[in-house]
C-alpha cells in the first residue's frame, strides 16, 4: 500500500523520488528567486526548482494562471482562490510526473534550476503579521521564570493569546540578523536604563500560516470554515531580545524586542500537501475548560492539527571553522500546540478584524512538554542560568555574534512520501555601534 | 504684521480666506475621493477640494509629479521625497493664490469640487501601524484605575512605550464602526468567559504621523533627522473595547480589543503647513529622568512639538433627533505629550526596525492634566463609575449604538491663518449577532 502510493507519485526527476528529499512530487512548495533582474516564482522539486514564469512563457500553464505565475510574489495566485490553487498544483504535478508527455518534460527541464547556490527570495508580500502564543508548554515555562507563583495567566486556556508583529521587517532565510541595540532595565530603579547591544538575543521556533482567502472587515470567520483560509505554511523564526523585552513590555506587550527582524523559510508548503499529515487537536486534560463555541468544531478537533516535526540547530563560528555539523538544540512538534490553526484564525476574526491575502499568522514558539523540546533559549537555559555546553567546549546562554540558527521541519505518515519544509536559517552580525 | 502675513496668503477662492476655515491657502491638506469609478487625490481649499488628477491632465502640475498625482494614494508622492513635496506645495499655492494667472485659475476652477456631499476616501496605503502611549496624563489616569499602588510603571519616563496595531482595519472618517464581539473576564475564575458584544466600547483621541521618508532595515534613525521622516499628520481614533482589553492583554498587549477598526480623518496636513505651530518639548519636572542621548536633540527640545488643539465631541441618536449640536466631551493639546514626534520615530528605529512609506505612528490617547482634557471615556468616566450626563438627560459610561464620535483639531498662532485638521467621525452600529 505504502509502496504503491509512493510509486504513484514518481517524478521523472530522479532525486525527487529519493526517500530523504524534502521536496517529493507530493510536496511542490512555492518559492521565489531572481532571474534576469526580476523576481520569479518557482516550485521546489527534489534538488531543483521549476521557474513558473518560464513555464508560463513556454505555454505549460493554463492561461488563467499566466499573470499570477509571472508576478513577483504569490499574492496574486493566493487571491485567485482555491480552484486556481488546485489547478496549478494539478498542472505542475502532471508536468513533473514520471508519465509526463515528453514535449512537456522537455520544456519543463529547460525551466529547472539547481537549488544549491541559488539565492531564494521572500515569496509573499506580507501585509499584516500576527504572532500567537499557542504553545502551553512555552507559556508555562516562560511564566515559571517570571511569575513562579502564577506561571499560566487565567486567560490562557480560554483565549488564543496573540499580538501584532511588525510586517516590514520580515525577511527570508539566509539574510543576516543585525544584533539590535536597545534599552534594558536599569541596575537600580533610580538609575538611567542601559542602551546597549542586546546581551540576551534569542530565537523562537514557530510555524507561519499564510492567509490565502481574505475576510471582510466586520465579518467574523466561523470555525467551521477557518482552515479554508490557509494557503500554506512555512517555518518562522521570531528573533527576540529578552533584555529589551523584559524592560519594555509592560503594559502594551513586546515591541522593539521583536520588530528588528523576523525570518521566514523560503518555501511555502501548500496546505493541500499537508493533507496526509493532519492530526487531532492536542488532547486537553479533563480539568481544562472546553473551548467556547466559536472556537470549537468537531471536524477541527478531529483533524485540524498539523503533525509537523520541528528542530532547532546551532552552528557557531568555531563549529564552522572546525567543520562540525550543526548541533540540535531541541525537537518539538506542532501538534502539541494548545490551539489549532483554525482556532487561531477564528479567534483573530471573531471581533470583525479583516484578514488579507498574504497575512502571516504565526503560532508562537513551539515547545513540547519535555525539557529537550523547548523552542527558544530563554526556556532551554532558564533565562541564562543553565548554559548549554557545545562540542567545541564553548557555552551558550543566549546567541553570540557569528552564531547561525537553523530551523527545520518535516512530516511523515505511513503510506505517504516524507516531506520537509526546508530550512530557515540566519547568522547573527554584531550590532552597529 | 499679522494682517500683512494673512493678506500674503490670499486665495482667489473667497471662502478660503475666511478666518474660521479649516483649509486656508497655507494649509493645503491632501485627501482622496472617487471620480468616474477611480480614486483621485485632491487638496482641500476653503469649502472645496482640487482634483489633482485633473490638474495633472490639464497641464497644471510639473511633469515629474504627473504619475504621483494621478495615483490612487499618496504613497508614490511620499516616496518621491522632500523636494517633490515642496514642489507640489509651491505649485498648488501659486495656482490657488489671488495672483494666479487667469488661464491657470480657469483650469483650476474646472477641477474644483465642493467638500459638502463628497465621499472622501482613505488617502494613504498604510503598510504598518504603530500606536504609542505618549501622554503621561493618560498613562497616569489609566494606571490609577488598574494599579492604584503604582499607576505609572518604572519604564514610562525612560522609554516611549508603543505596540504594533493592525494596519488592515484602518478606515476613513465616515465609515461606521460595528460593535465588536469578544471574550471578557468570567464572573468567577472557574466560570467560562463571556463572549458577547463589547459593553465597554470607547474611543481614543490621537494624532497620526504619516511616514514619508522610509528607513532601511538595520539602520537606526538619529533623533536629529527623525522629524524629517514625517510627511504629514491627521486625526486618528483608536477605538477600544475595554472589557475585551482587560481580559486579553496579559502578557502580550492589546489585540482584539483594538484591531476591529481604527479611523483616520480624510485630510493629511503636510508637515510644512505645521511650521508656524511648532512648540518646545513638554517641560519635564526636574525630578524626571533626562531622555537618553538617542532621544535627545536640542533642536527637538526647542521646537519638536506640535501645538495642535484637540477636541472630542459626542452626538447621540437622541441628540440628532432633537437637532442638538454635538456635545464637547474634552479638549486637549498635542504639545502636552511626554514624547515628541521625533522621539517616537527615533525610538521606533533605534533597534534597526525599518519604517516604510505610508506607515502610521500614532501618538496614543492625547490627554492633558485637567480632568476635562481626558481623551477617552475610560478616563472621563473612571471606567464607567462616573457616568456623563448629556443635554438629552441620557447618560453615558461607554458608547451606545447610534452614538457618533467626532474628533477635531486646529492650530492657531499670532500672525498666521488658523488651520483645522477637519473631522474624524464615525457612528457605532450594533454588533452582528
Amino acid at each position: 500500500m505504502a509502496k504503491q502510493s509512493i510509486t504513484a507519485h514518481k517524478s521523472w526527476l530522479p532525486n525527487a523520488n529519493h526517500p530523504t528529499t524534502d521536496f517529493p512530487l507530493t510536496h511542490l512548495p512555492y518559492g521565489a528567486f531572481t532571474a534576469e533582474g526580476q523576481q520569479h516564482l518557482c516550485v521546489a522539486i527534489g534538488t531543483h526548482f521549476l521557474d513558473l514564469h518560464a513555464c508560463a512563457t513556454s505555454g505549460l500553464l493554463p492561461p488563467t494562471l499566466t499573470e499570477s505565475c509571472q508576478a513577483p510574489t504569490l499574492n496574486l495566485l493566493m487571491s485567485q482562490g482555491h480552484q486556481a490553487w488546485a489547478l496549478l498544483r494539478r498542472t505542475i504535478t502532471t508536468l513533473l510526473h514520471a508519465d509526463a508527455k515528453p514535449e512537456h518534460k522537455e520544456k519543463a527541464e529547460a525551466a529547472l534550476h539547481s537549488i544549491a547556490g541559488a539565492t531564494l527570495k521572500k515569496p509573499v508580500y506580507v501585509p499584516n503579521y500576527t504572532d500567537f502564543y499557542a504553545s502551553i508548554h512555552h507559556a508555562n515555562r516562560v511564566g515559571q521564570l517570571f511569575r513562579p507563583d502564577q506561571p499560566l495567566l487565567p486567560n490562557y486556556k480560554h483565549i488564543p493569546i496573540g499580538y501584532h508583529g511588525r510586517a516590514s521587517s520580515i525577511i527570508v532565510s539566509g539574510e543576516p540578523i543585525v544584533r539590535p541595540i536597545g534599552q534594558s532595565r536599569p541596575p537600580q530603579e533610580e538609575d538611567q536604563p542601559n542602551f546597549l547591544p542586546s546581551s540576551k538575543l534569542d530565537y523562537e521556533l514557530e510555524l507561519a500560516l499564510y492567509i490565502g482567502e481574505p475576510s471582510a472587515l466586520g465579518i467574523p470567520i466561523p470555525i467551521s470554515s477557518a482552515a479554508a483560509h490557509i494557503f500554506g505554511i512555512s517555518l518562522l523564526n521570531d528573533w527576540s531580545a529578552r533584555d529589551i523585552q523584559s524592560w519594555e513590555y509592560q503594559p502594551l506587550g513586546p515591541f522593539l524586542a521583536k520588530n528588528f527582524s523576523t525570518t521566514v523559510s523560503p518555501w511555502v508548503t501548500p496546505i493541500a500537501a499537508l493533507d496526509p499529515f493532519r492530526a487531532p487537536a492536542s488532547p486537553r486534560p479533563a480539568t481544562d475548560p472546553k473551548p467556547l463555541p466559536y472556537l470549537h468544531s468537531a471536524e477541527d478537533q478531529k483533524r485540524g492539527n498539523l503533525d509537523v516535526k520541528l528542530e532547532v540547530l546551532l552552528l557557531t563560528k568555531t563549529m564552522k571553522a572546525n567543520k562540525l555539523e550543526p548541533l540540535s538544540l531541541s525537537q518539538s512538534n506542532a501538534q502539541d500546540l494548545y490551539w489549532t490553526p483554525a482556532q487561531l484564525i477564528a479567534h483573530h476574526a471573531s471581533n470583525g478584524c479583516n484578514l488579507q491575502v498574504g497575512d502571516i499568522l504565526a503560532t508562537g514558539t513551539i515547545s513540547g512538554s519535555a525539557e529537550t523540546s523547548a523552542g527558544c533559549l530563554l526556556e532551554l537555559t532558564r533565562n541564562g542560568a543553565q548554559p548549554i555546553l557545545l562540542p567545541t567546549a564553548e557555552t551558550r546562554t543566549f546567541l553570540e555574534n557569528g552564531d547561525e540558527i537553523i530551523l527545520r521541519g518535516s512530516c511523515e505518515s505511513p503510506g505517504h512520501p516524507r516531506i520537509g519544509l526546508g530550512e530557515c536559517r540566519a547568522t547573527i552580525l554584531p550590532a552597529l555601534t
